[in-house]
């Protein structure tokens, strides 16, 4: 008894050592200790020997059990007790190691990357945009199928960004507030709370987060389609090979007669609901970009004027009397993702150029100038429109010029935060996208094949989900056309979506909203979530 | 037996689920879960109940124990368990708790103080600087007396250096190292390797640290002196009562004849050695500072000219034909800190002044200038001299403006670690000098009054401890003079005492060091340690 007792109280005092040392060697003694001594007393002296658990920790034989002490089943409480001891270590041992890895993240994060110390590194803001669009890289890289990611890399995921966006916890404004006095009064005071644009968009992110997570887990045990690895033969491919260039992809199989109707719908399904995430990251994305700052630099870089700007024949086209924005685009060359974006550099760079114009007008003479403010204002209302047009026909085009500038100058901490989180979660909804695209169009082609008729019949719309899947090509013209009209009335939409999130994150609710179809770009062969400074 | 194994299972799953969602809750109920369910298969049904320990965690009574498995002394073991378990859950608690505050503490530095998340905070190195400097006041602002730190307090003090420092191991630089290739040829390539200037002084200022914590330690069972309350009447204190009007201070008490000679002692040899580490840490201060670059925003402010800076009369007095830096401070007003502060500013500044003259010089030619190359190098040498002398004089004389400004505009957070932690321990040892002070004071007042002789003979050398503690007051004159060809010998001195700091941590090396007298100053009614940041 009093053996047991002062056991205990040494226990209790490594225990104490152990906190105040955090010393993962003392651990190990913390619980070898408790192992040779403890259960050992509980133990029959005939039983037990060297079995699992404890064993290759190199029992202490001279702890002295009480040998009058007899348990009643001891081999498998000691067994029991082993793995529960075994079990706390483990977890210990675990969060040691979490914390070494947290610390080290954060060190690195506060050099700014700069690992000479010399404070040469970038600010907090961009160090947390790369470590978050970095981190998402690693995780979400190889989600190259239709099935859930596995325990190790979800843990890593949950627990890193909880740590990158434990800096949002930190960032707070004054608000009133009323407090009661002691006779009753109400009196305001100011008390401090998260800022609103994150405590508004952060529990946003995070649920379409869990939401694409658990879309990808639905996958878990559906056994109607599988992948071949990609080193399979096209021969075993057959004509379910890729017809794009992205070889890397593995190849789907599905059964010969198509999918099953259930399995189809809740592709489908599935393909509304993350359609519906993709829209809200991007429509969180693009508000904070739109609110970050257009940093100086960038400015300093633009040309002179608007003409300079877009190029003679692209500002003619802009500035003709009669203005139709889909008629404009369909005079531009779109056929490369370059080429997109380089229109759509040279629309934004004119747009800026345009109302920095209109502004310093206010103050001087229109005395000199070639363009009348109203004009001016005309082209950039259009500019805008053509802007909005692209920005929603290519969701995954690469950022533009304004953009990576405006992250690799943005200083603010908040921003960054929520601009990299809803960049990759974009990315993440679009890749997924893409490979319920996969497993569809291996269906539409199976089916169509079993049909023999579709070929001649690239128009039919009987399968509802082959047409959006036409491997790594851009949208034509037609698709554009029919596009444009439902794109416009996407942000109302979208907002309204967002409202209803933050009340109730049911997905289900979700999927009663109108879907868009999403085209593939080429975001995907850039590795899918590319970062501002990687490109630069 | 298949209970208990599903038990461990379902156990070993809740460890699992723990893992991933890090949820104190889910922990508490994986403790209450084995509580309730493993110890009672060991347990005697008639035994137990409510006792301490798991009592309030409310035992679920719902597992179902094996009812014919008997343990022998169960009641005992059920203890001892459930202490363990008890013991477990309160550092799993412990280390979520840490790893709570940890990223809390790096959020707010990452974000630069500035909780708006603005960006406008502050760089990592003056935030680090900053929390440094923060935590010391918090941790030692109340070591008011010659005793041990207590534990929660000195765990704290490790906990959250050891955070801070985590910084520093990811301070790298590229040194050349032996490859060995397949062929045994050599080959050399680049390694990383903590940066040199942190490698070689961060585990000095630990040992220095450890080496502070282990003096006040030894105070612990000393039953010799003891401390008043501060509120106690003059009439307890009697005539041990403070001549000087640090009132905050607690009264030392010591025995009616004194200190016993091994106390004394004692007492000697800890100040011999506290000095040692206050040069040290003073050194190694010095140093970083030194290395430091001049912030541009220091140089705009400086005066066009060495006599601007220094004013007329110092002017003249440091340009004589025969100049003694010790004539010169004798001519000088030190009687406040405010003054010697002011002095040293100014001799600093017309340093940095001579010395960039001197440099722009090279490449001008010397017309138009009042002063020559050689006077005005003569000059900064003389100054550098005095500013020695006063540096060392003073010890805890607060920062002069040049080192504040270098503090707040460094951008290096490898320098901010090492100055802040060397300014700190710098501030450390110095309070407990001065504690120390206190008590051979004390000492000295009761054995001056039993000789009855004492008072009439100030200048006696005999109690060897009194002089340096007469309460408060600056340096006289003629102390002034004694003490200054001693202390420009200090330096080398204090470099060997380095090295064999790094060689052998031993502090009882440092006991046959020469000790220099140390004199209080204000740094402690500025509370101890003062921020750079404070003070501005």
């Amino acid at each position: 008894m009093q053996q047991i007792q002062s056991t205990i109280s040494t226990t209790l005092k490594m225990v104490g050592a152990v906190e105040k040392e955090q010393d993962s060697l003392k651990i190990g003694r913390f619980f070898k200790n408790f192992r040779a001594k403890v259960p050992k007393a509980v133990r029959r002296t005939k039983s037990m020997s060297g079995d699992k658990g404890g064993g290759e920790e190199g029992e202490d034989e001279g702890g002295a059990g009480d040998p009058s002490d007899h348990a009643g089943d001891p081999s498998d409480h000691d067994e029991a007790l082993e793995n529960f001891i075994a079990a706390c270590e483990a977890r210990e041992k675990q969060l040691l190691h979490d914390m070494e890895q947290m610390k080290e993240k954060f060190a690195k994060l506060l050099l700014g990357e700069d690992m000479s110390g010399g404070g040469k590194g970038v600010s907090s803001a961009l160090a947390l945009s790369n470590a978050i669009t970095n981190l998402a890289a690693s995780v979400f890289g190889e989600q190259s199928r239709l099935e859930p990611m596995t325990a190790e890399r979800k843990s890593r995921w949950r627990k890193e960004i909880d740590w990158l966006f434990s800096v949002s916890d930190c960032i707070v404004e004054f608000v009133p507030s009323q407090q009661k006095n002691k006779d009753g009064s109400n009196m305001e005071i100011m008390i401090t709370k998260q800022r609103a644009d994150l405590l508004m968009n952060i529990p946003a992110l995070r649920t379409l987060d869990a939401m694409l997570l658990a879309c990808l887990d639905s996958f878990k045990d559906q056994t109607e389609f599988y992948y071949l690895s990609k080193d399979a033969s096209n021969e075993e491919k057959g004509n379910a090979r890729r017809l794009d260039d992205k070889w890397w992809l593995p190849t789907v199989k599905v059964p010969e007669n198509g999918l099953s109707d259930a399995a189809r719908k809740n592709l489908q399904s599935q393909k509304e609901s993350v359609t519906q995430v993709l829209k809200l990251a991007m429509s969180i994305n693009a508000q904070v970009l739109s609110e970050m700052e257009i940093p100086e630099n960038y400015i300093e870089s633009l040309p002179k004027n608007g003409r300079a700007s877009l190029g003679e024949s692209i500002y003619r086209s802009i500035t003709v009397d009669f203005f139709d924005p889909n008629q404009f685009l369909s005079a531009m060359d779109l056929s490369s993702e370059h080429q997109i974006l380089d229109l759509k550099d040279r629309i934004e760079a004119s747009i800026v150029i345009w109302k920095r114009k209109m502004v310093q007008k206010d103050g001087k003479s229109a005395w000199g100038s070639a363009v009348s403010y109203e004009k001016r204002e005309l082209f950039e209302e259009r500019a805008e429109t053509v802007l909005h047009i692209i920005k929603h026909q290519y969701p995954g085009i690469p950022q533009s010029a304004l953009d990576i500038s405006k992250i690799q100058y943005n200083r603010d901490v908040g921003q960054a935060l929520l601009e990299s989180y809803s960049r990759i979660l974009e990315s993440l909804a679009f890749t997924i996208l893409s490979r319920i695209g996969d497993v569809l169009y291996a269906d539409s082609v199976v089916r169509n094949l079993n049909q023999s008729t579709t070929k001649s019949q690239p128009n039919s719309t009987n399968t509802g989900s082959g047409n959006e899947a036409e491997k790594g090509n851009l949208m034509t013209l037609s698709d554009l056309l029919t596009w444009s009209a439902e794109q416009l009335e996407i942000d109302e939409e979208v907002l309204d979506c967002k409202e209803e999130m933050s009340i109730e994150m049911d997905e289900k609710q979700m999927q009663n909203l109108n879907s868009v179809t999403v085209k593939k770009t080429y975001v995907e062969s850039l590795g899918g979530v590319g970062s501002p400074k990687e490109r630069h």
